[in-house]
């Protein structure tokens, strides 16, 4: 038995200005910006959100500008599994998180479960 | 002086069958369906977001599929031009909410607040 939950989103932004990009967001949303360690930070600016508690992040880079949908799980391997069944199919392992595509075409993520809220909130599995 | 904050999502789907869409995306999200009232039906299946009190809808569109996200607010129009300041532009007005596009391309709308939690999460705008 596993456990997954939408873990949040990221606003991919095809830019050079990755700053320019997270202040927009920032200031559209609402959200402070938190700045991100090492080579994270050169492509990734976290939007704190309090408000509902997801990971909201705005990301550099060189594909046309989307937003996409993190789903964060305790088994990576088994919730892609289980998303397989519903018709997602995988695209690529990056680090430690799976690229999956849904059956409508938008591209989404797998990654490890990191809101302080999933124990409580996230769906157990059979 | 107004208020808005990040509504939810709209994962929009190039399909001709909004039901599988719909259930593709609830099983994804482990989110339970909600079907809406007459012509909104035809087009929406909201997810119910109990999680984060989101909202989160599938809609059918004839464009490429994508995820767009929503801002709420209690001032459509002084919300649309706080973000035309940010940089974003208009781009269809439609029924009672506005098409807007961000510096970085990505399209989103400006709705009217709707969440339980809007008055109390909502940032206040000078």
């Amino acid at each position: 038995m596993h456990k997954s939950k939408l873990g949040g989103f990221i606003i991919d932004c095809q830019t050079d200005d990755l700053d320019r990009a997270a202040d927009f967001w920032g200031g559209a949303l609402g959200l402070n910006i938190v700045e991100l360690p090492g080579g994270e930070g050169d492509f990734y600016k976290r939007l704190d959100d309090a408000q509902h508690g997801l990971d909201i992040e705005v990301q550099k880079v060189t594909h046309p500008s989307r937003v996409h949908l993190d789903i964060e799980t305790d088994d990576i391997e088994a919730e892609v599994r289980r998303l397989e069944k519903l018709g997602a199919k995988r695209i690529q392992a990056i680090q430690s998180w799976w690229v999956m595509e849904a059956p409508t075409g938008q591209r989404f993520c797998v990654v490890g479960a990191a809101s302080k809220s999933f124990a409580e909130k996230a769906t157990q599995w059979p």
